[in-house]
């Protein structure tokens, strides 16, 4: 069992999209089980983080920002644009794949834990993550 | 088929808790399948590191103490202490969940490697992760 | 249903084994489950990465041996040569698990991504990678 969820992105920052998952769990009836989630892209990533305050969200878009920035002169792979380079390292040092428990119909996520695709282009972009489930 | 591994951790550093998801994969009884680690916090994360010499767990400790410093002015999100925004940048660039093959009973660990929670935060925590194992 | 994968490195980089996996996985006859693939070492690591232009890789390889330098004096443990500390700290920051959905009879990779095991090590190995399916 698997859905698509595709995100429509505009511009570099933390997208959201645990609704969607919780969605699709329930279209698949999974009581107990397992949560894949699979982004299929190399230029954005995947990561668990506090749902609360957006200024959380905020400190590790700058963060990681500084730590990887646009025009350094150690990138050769620079036809793609001074953004593409540093999506990839972002993505290395991030997730393409979350595993997330199912129990009792329910993603073992925190209270304060959310899903996010993470977004590292500046241009508008369309996502795709695949959603599968195992039943035990 | 699941547990919950509790552990209480008094600031920060590796705790190995290897012996505790061997001990759940018996009483699971799984013979082939997939081990998932899922921790259900933002401020802690999870690792699989060499278990055999300390001084590693300890550089690694204290490199990523050096890479995410407390009290960067950068951090707008600080009402927590300043423990709190290093805490959920090391845990987004270590793991929230891992995947752990299970053949003939045991984890494919290699000989070397141990199963961390790493606490990124100075204070007695409780940290809850989810120990979940399918069968083939 | 697995298979060890078994790969020789020569060197510091990032190796593509998306055909084995490939292969292991027709093998397997899954034709909707869960690929799963563990390394079982922790001075090398896996990643997904694109596959298309080499110089994207390079990148990568000299972005992360900068932010990881050999002969750090924060380092201690250093009896197993300048390249191993940074190998351990390399390996947290990427992946020694990776879990991609197989849905009709294929890995659910993107176009531009391969599966690569990232070696942090300038001798010589031997490095072992379960491929684990499990069937839907």
């Amino acid at each position: 069992m698997h859905k698509i969820i595709t995100i429509s992105t505009e511009g570099k920052g933390l997208y959201d999209f645990t609704r969607e998952v919780a969605t699709a769990l329930l279209e698949a009836k999974v009581s107990d089980g397992l949560c894949t989630l699979f982004v299929r892209h190399t230029s954005c990533s995947l990561t668990i983080q506090e749902n609360a305050d957006p200024s959380a969200r905020r400190d590790l878009e700058n963060w990681l920002n500084r730590l990887v920035p646009e025009n350094d002169p150690l990138y050769t792979h620079t036809a793609e644009g001074a953004d593409d380079m540093p999506a990839h390292i972002k993505s290395i040092l991030t997730q393409t794949s979350l595993s997330i428990p199912v129990i009792e119909g329910k993603l073992v996520l925190g209270i304060w834990q959310g899903v996010y695709l993470w977004e590292h282009r500046h241009q508008q972009q369309h996502r795709e993550i695949v959603a599968h489930f195992l039943s035990s």
